[in-house]
């Protein structure tokens, strides 16, 4: 059984979720705070970070959200997450990296450390002005979702896939902290409503990080 | 004919064109230096960032390092450097990320920005503390590849792969900006020497940047 190290908030776990429930492959979740480095956590992945996914009766270890996702796609065909060409692959990748590189650390990450880390770690409350920047970048990230689905059906092309797994991931995470306006993104929410009706974003929805609260909005497929 | 946007310092881009020597892909070099930000490049990478890979007949644009890496491997046979079994595989992708990320973030961004930008763009002196921290991060590296190589024959296992081109490719920028101590490292020397001699590997040897110069140990097989 594969084990998925991971905690509720971390939106390269998400990733990883979406594409395992589309695929259909099972797994255990492991509760994992990065931010504790633990010891037998750090042997495992040396990186210390978060998701990792382990099979100890196979002794496979799988570590980083797009090492893990490959993995995936090579060995279950089942929902390919990198369909089409080379070339449309290519572009899914290159926006897997532009959502887990840039939308992370403009958005994602700042909001993690504002809304989360400064709560559960350090007990101080969070920057206004650090807030109010993220937010900022974050519709311009929505600025740019509505530009690509203006040019087509996904955000990687005319099918679903790793893109807007990916996407949605980091996104859903900005939301549950209340980093997202939707007004003005019509386009955005649309397809955001549609990844949020799927099987394999339920069970990311309803779960809760300690102490943290998301707004209302946020788990409703309609909102 | 294959275009790469790429600047002699990158070292993304050295990655790259490593992997298409190995796999004899041609392709001309196109000099961009990503902190211009010139409009036209924008246009073709919302990211801004080198490599960028087009073939302007075929119409393809090909964004990200790995992005890149990836769509030659699938389309090229000759010469796997993503060799072995899909756990195999993910390990290579694991060690590529960890150069990617770790490597960069801690070694070779500092220098460049100290050694390299500072020059070039800001007519400014580095800062001696971080150079030494930059250096002392590249030390805790080069134990690592020491660990890797204690184990394995190369860097992601029995046999060469993308792992140790990347590798490669960060360790070679930071040597030439002068950031490498190899005293006490041998088994990484020797694997680096080992690289350094093959055909892939000698042009990007032989090509400076502009104003800033190597070390006179920088381009020797035998250093
Ligand atoms: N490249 C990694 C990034 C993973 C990552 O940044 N995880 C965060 C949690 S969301 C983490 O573990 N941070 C702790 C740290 O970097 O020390 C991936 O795609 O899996
Ligand atoms: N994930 C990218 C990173 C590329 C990257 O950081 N390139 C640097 C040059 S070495 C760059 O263009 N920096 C300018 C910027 O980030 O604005 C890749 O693997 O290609």
């Amino acid at each position: 059984m594969w084990q998925l190290y991971q905690f509720p908030l971390c939106p390269f776990s998400r990733k990883v979720r979406l594409l395992l429930g589309e695929k259909g492959v099972g797994y255990e979740l492991v509760r994992e705070s990065p931010w504790v480095q633990r010891d037998e956590f750090l042997d495992m992945n040396p990186a210390g970070q978060t998701p990792v996914m382990a099979d100890s009766a196979a002794g496979t270890v799988l570590i980083d959200s797009s090492t893990i996702c490959e993995y995936f796609e090579e060995t279950i065909d089942k929902a390919s997450m990198l369909p089409g060409t080379a070339a449309n692959r290519a572009e899914i990748r290159r926006l897997v990296t532009w959502f887990d590189e840039r939308m992370y650390a403009e958005v994602v990450a700042p909001l993690m450390h504002e809304r989360m880390l400064k709560r559960i770690v350090h007990r101080m409350t969070p920057d206004a002005k650090a807030l109010r920047e993220a937010m900022k970048a974050a519709n311009s990230h929505l600025d740019y979702v509505d530009y690509l689905l203006d040019h087509r059906r996904w955000i990687g092309g005319p099918v679903l896939s790793l893109a807007d797994l990916t996407a949605a991931a980091h996104l859903s995470v900005a939301d549950y902290l209340g980093g997202i306006d939707w007004r003005g993104h019509d386009r955005t929410k649309e397809w955001y409503a549609a990844l949020k009706s799927r099987p394999s974003f339920r069970p990311l929805l309803s779960e809760r990080m300690e102490i943290v609260s998301p707004p209302d909005h946020y788990d409703k497929v309609d909102f």
